[in-house]
Order: structure tokens, then C-alpha cells, then sequence
């Protein structure tokens, strides 16, 4: 028997990805909270909202720290109670999940949750330098291995165990990079060879450019509204039906296999406990590919496969649109693009796009349920949701 | 008639505040963890904890992002879902906030609400631009106005317009500093007279050094369960009874009169409705005084007297420890210091011991409520708590 909602998703919007210039990261804010105003049946959704929860990962890129009620004042709003959230790459979800903790708390009827990231207005080296910030200066950082460094070391390990290969690694940027060519929102609309992505030049081996995602400007944001209340605002209302939310050492030397991520198993156990549904009930996903190794292992720690299958899996084409398991349909963070704290929210908005059948040329058919699983650092921090349409 | 608490705090713990040589914000924090644990009835209090929520403002401190799986590892905790919230100095408490709605959300029985910084392993150069981050870019930090300079501007239009003298700037640090000088956790136990700080060195006038919080390490942390189990864990529970949340415009410039700081009394308001009681019910606050300008604006925006009164209310001494509105019995930001994150959480701390009769020498005789009120920048973020010994 399915659960009450723990909240329901009444609006969404996103802004366009990619090297937005001249624009700040509340700009980018602005653009995607227009689009939610525009799709709320309730032309004075915005006097509804009670309280705005940010995910934004980093005060480096416009040295811009405190950034709740600045953010609150450009979307509109006076004295809106605001917060910042931040978990890395997965500030976005964070955020949700604090929003899902506000509905659920009886203090809140509405809220918005939103995502943002501008960090184009920085050179790479100094994009790197802020990233690294995101894992632990007392171990990784000081040793100088920066994400792609320890994204690299996992799909060595998986290669020499499981006998993944770097063709299986490029399958996924091809494919993700198709999708994204029917995004019309994605930072890169390019369609890709697997040859492309082999050839590009290596960052870290075994992974070169196309299995790395992109540094992106954008902003997500999603209005939950209590379940029972969510009408108001849409005719068609998408529900939070499982929400988990794990975490692990913050060390990769401090796991005991460096080919797994067991917070992604964690929190995928939990929400769909709580939606109370099984992974292959699930129609769509949206997964955490900041390399494309991490996509494979998701595969597996969500069970959409054996462990050290998920190089198989994408051989097979069972991720693509018209698969069993249809992955990234967005494009995913390597061609939609990976504007930090806009990710973990962006990923929902291609859902709900998804089961409103709204996606355009990239839509599962008849997908009714989605999941998206998103993540901190080298594994350290796990949000996995999983949404259901409304009958 | 009292509503039933929002959560109650079941224990509490505070690290030595000062410059902390050596060690790291993750450090401060274990040394607050280990006196709640200390505390607790129940010695596996530990593992009844199912969240963590840390405040903490500045990745430039320690270029560390991503800190709150980082901060569990070190707490001694695997795998326990956590999050870090920012708020600028409001941060502790708006950690606190996302606690009690994750108490109320009934999702959570017990959480951990921590706040953490460490800020002495920087230049005062280096501190001062990482706290500038705190107010808006396209404002105030383009125009190089630094805190002081903004706290300056509000002093100099209040003395202007009300009267108010440097006596009575320095008449709250000599308070403060007295205060503190009971307090060993302290960053500074020194007894200073209204003549030592009007002596010393103008920083902004009319704010000198005196006038000025601390750049102190430290680390608050409290442990909030629903009330219902609090005996389980403590004897004496301290519950919440009230906690309010607003925000104002981010520039200064856009605000109607820089001598009030609206967003006080939004708060207070809110929280004190929640409580159902009244400022004068109150008998212990701590404020935010993080120049001495803002304790006496306090003053005015929660109610101890009429709007520009401020000064006249510290020069009779009502907000002594004996006076009706004991302010700062801890030393307050000015001497007990002001670890940017830690700060909403310690004063919560402080008014743990007052309302639990242990706070020593600096103890408000029989205070059985209290009211902390935590701001973040020039006063765009405002948290009010209430809290009251259980019966």
C-alpha cells in the first residue's frame, strides 16, 4: 500500500545551462523561478510561499556567502524566512530534503526549494581549487588528488575487477550527450561517437573530457505544497513519495572498496521503502554522472544490475530512452551540464517534466515514476527521491 | 495557555572559546560533543541520534566545503544523514531552525544540532574579506563597506537622531566583558572600565576595538528530541517554546531607517506569539551583540523600551545580570566571543545553564525563560528562540 506524499511538487522551473555570461547566480534564480510562477494555476503562488531553502554550493565563485535573503529579495519576495543549504554536489537535494522536513513539520504549507550555481566567472584552475573545497583538506586535499584523481582510481578498480572498459565509460557520455541534444535547457547539445569520446584528450585516466561533466552556470527550483493542499496550484500534482538521505566516510582510504558506492544503496533503500515500491517499478532516472564511472556504479548500487554488470548494462542499451531502465534522459550532469548547487533540484525538474509527458522528444513513454539519486563528493553524501505522478 | 514545545533540548555542550591554536573546526566540535554526551542520562545517546545539522559560515577558514559528513565522521558517527546550513552569523541558528522542523516532521526523534568555526588560522585581512562575503557583492562589498563600517553608519544616525553617546556603546562592552570575566569558556575574561573603551582605538567611528565582537574558534552543540522522550535522556529538559525566523532587504540603502532593525522585532513577534507570552515574561536574553550598537538596537526592537531609548535603558543598568533584563549574562559576542557558525547555538547553550540554575556566578537568579536573538550580515537574518524549563 502506498504512503501519503511527503509533499507534492505543484510547480517547477530551470533556467537555460551553460556559460551564462553577464548574468549572476540570482539572475540565473530569476529565470527559473519565472517559469514556476508561470505554470501555477494560482496567478499569487508566490504570496503563498512561507519559506525559501537555497542549495548553493560555493562562496568562491562570486565570493558571495549569506546568500538566502539575497536571493529571497531578487525572486520578489520582503522578509521571506530563507536559508542556505550546502552538501557539495548535492546542495540541490539537500535543500529538498529540508523543504520535505518543512512540509512535513506542520509549519509550512508551501515552500520553495531551489538550486544555483554561477561558476563560469572563474578561470579552471580556480573552478578546481573551489571544488576540491568539497572534500576533506585533513586527507584528500592535501594529498592533491583532485575529483577527477579519485573518480579515475575508481574506474581503474572497476576496470581490473570487473573488466569495465573504456569504450563502456564513453557509452555513457554517448548516450547522455543524445538525450541532451533534446534538451533544449542543456549546456551542450552535441551528439557524440563513442570514437569522439575516446580520442578527447585524457584528464585522468582512464577518464578524458567526455567522461567528465561540465562546468555550468544555472538554477532549479521546485514549489512543494502540502499534499492535500496541492491541487490549488496544479491540475496535475507531482508527489515526493521516498526521500533518503545517507552518508559516508569522508575519505575514499576509509572504504572498503573503492568500486562501490554504499550511501547510493543506502538511500535508494530508504526512499523506495518509504514510497514503498520496488527499482523496477520505476519508469525514468536521473543519476549522478558528475564522471561517467559514477554512472555505472550507480547502476549497480540501485540494482539495476549485479555488482560489476553495470559496463554490460550500457553495452546493452538497458539505460537508453526505450530501455528498462531509462537513465539521464536530461542529459545528466556530462551534457546538460553541472552547475553545483543547481543539480540535485534540476535533476527533479526532468522528472516532472518526465511524468507530465512534457519531455518533447526526449520523453519515457508513459513514465508514471522516477527516481533520481544525487550525490556529495567522492561518495560522502546521498539523496535519492523518488517521485510519482497523480492519479 | 502554553502550546506544546516545538523540541526539547535534552543536552547541550560549548568548547573553549578563544584562539584555538593547533586545532581544526572539526576539533571544536568533538570537544562540545563530548560534554553533551557527558550529559546525558542515557549513555548511548549517540546512537538514538538520527540527523546532524551543522551551522557553519566560511569555506575560506579552512577550505573545507562539504563539511557535514566530514564533522560526523569526527562526532564518531558512520553513515549519519547530515547537512550544513549557512546563514552568515545567523548560521547556528539557522541550523537549530532546520532541527526543529526536523522534530517536527516527525521523521526525527532526536537530532543534532551543532555550530562550528574556526577562524583563527587566518590573517584579520584574510577574516575580514571572508566576512564580507556575508553582505551582498553587488551592494555593499563592491562599495567597500565592511561590517564595522555598516554597524558605524547606525551608530553614528542614532546617536544623531536619539542622543545615544559613546558612554553608553562602551557602557555594553564594560557589561559584556564583566560578564564574561565569570564565564571559562570565554574567548576574553578581563573586566574593562567604560574608560578603557573609549581609549581604545577607533575602528569605524564611533566603534572602537571595544566596541567590536571577537575573532574567536569555537563550537556550540545541542541535542534536540521530541518532547514526549526528553526524560529519557535528561532530568531537567529545557523545552522550546517559541522560535521565529525573518529577513530583510540585503543592502542597507533599501531598509527605511538604519537606527531599527526590523527584522528583530518580525521575529521576536513570532516567537513570543508561539509561546504565548510576553517580553516581560522573559527572564534572561542573550543578544547579538557583534558591535555594541546592535545590542542596544536590540533593546529597542524586542521591547525592554520605547525606539532610541536604548542607551538610556544600559546607562541604569536594566540589562545588568540583577537588572529586569539581563542581556549578555555569557559576555555575549563582545567578550565571550563570536565563532561565526558556533555563535546562535552557544547562546542557546547559555541559556541551557541559566534556565538549569548552572550557570555559576553569571547566573540570572531563578530564571526559569530565556530569549536568544541571533542576527546574520547588517541584519537580513533574524532567529529568535524562546525557551523554558520544564516543570
Amino acid at each position: 500500500m502506498m504512503n501519503k506524499p511527503l509533499a507534492t511538487i505543484v510547480s517547477a522551473g530551470c533556467s537555460k545551462f551553460g556559460k551564462r555570461k553577464g548574468v549572476m547566480a540570482r539572475e540565473l534564480l530569476v529565470e527559473a523561478f519565472e517559469e514556476a510562477l508561470s505554470r501555477s494555476k494560482d496567478p499569487d503562488i508566490r504570496g503563498k510561499i512561507k519559506i525559501g531553502i537555497f542549495g548553493n554550493f560555493s562562496e568562491y565563485f562570486e565570493h558571495q556567502a549569506h546568500v538566502a535573503p539575497i536571493f529571497s529579495d531578487w525572486l520578489g519576495f520582503h522578509n521571506l524566512p530563507s536559508v542556505r543549504v550546502e552538501d557539495a554536489c548535492a546542495s540541490g537535494s539537500a535543500a529538498l530534503r529540508m523543504g520535505i522536513l518543512a512540509i512535513n513539520s506542520g509549519l509550512y504549507d508551501v515552500a520553495l526549494v531551489a538550486g544555483v550555481e554561477k561558476m563560469n566567472n572563474r578561470t579552471t584552475t580556480e573552478v578546481t581549487d573551489a571544488l576540491m573545497s568539497a572534500s576533506d583538506i585533513a586527507v584528500e586535499q592535501w594529498s592533491g588528488l583532485t575529483f577527477v584523481g579519485v573518480f579515475a582510481l575508481m574506474a581503474t578498480a572497476h576496470m581490473h575487477k570487473y573488466g569495465t572498459t573504456e569504450e563502456d565509460l564513453a557509452l555513457v557520455a554517448v548516450k547522455n550527450h543524445r538525450n541532451a541534444y533534446y534538451n533544449p535547457k542543456a549546456h551542450m547539445q552535441k551528439i557524440i561517437t563513442v570514437e569522439d569520446a575516446l580520442k578527447s584528450r585524457v584528464i585522468a585516466w582512464p577518464l578524458k573530457l567526455y567522461d567528465c561533466s561540465l562546468v555550468t552556470d544555472g538554477a532549479a527550483c521546485l514549489i512543494l505544497a502540502k499534499p492535500e493542499i496541492a491541487r490549488k496550484f496544479t491540475d496535475m500534482p507531482i508527489n515526493i513519495i521516498g526521500s533518503g538521505h545517507a552518508n559516508d566516510h569522508s575519505a575514499i582510504t576509509e572504504r572498503e572498496d573503492i568500486t562501490s558506492i554504499p550511501g547510493i544503496k543506502i538511500a535508494a533503500r530508504e526512499a523506495l521503502e518509504q514510497a514503498n515500491i520496488k527499482i523496477d517499478d520505476v519508469d525514468v532516472f536521473e543519476l549522478h554522472d558528475c564522471f561517467t564511472i559514477a554512472e555505472i556504479i550507480a547502476y549497480e548500487e540501485l540494482g539495476f544490475t549485479e555488482k560489476g554488470k553495470g559496463g554490460k548494462l550500457i553495452e546493452q542499451g538497458e539505460t537508453d530512452l526505450n530501455g528498462s531502465f531509462p537513465s539521464n534522459p536530461s542529459g545528466g550532469l556530462k551534457a546538460k551540464g553541472h552547475p553545483v548547487g543547481a543539480t540535485g533540484i534540476a535533476q527533479i525538474y526532468e522528472l516532472y517534466l518526465q511524468l507530465r509527458g512534457e519531455a518533447g522528444q526526449r520523453q519515457v513513454k508513459g513514465a508514471k515514476k522516477g527516481l533520481a539519486q544525487n550525490m556529495g563528493g567522492s561518495g560522502l553524501t546521498h539523496f535519492v527521491t523518488v517521485l510519482e505522478a497523480e492519479k
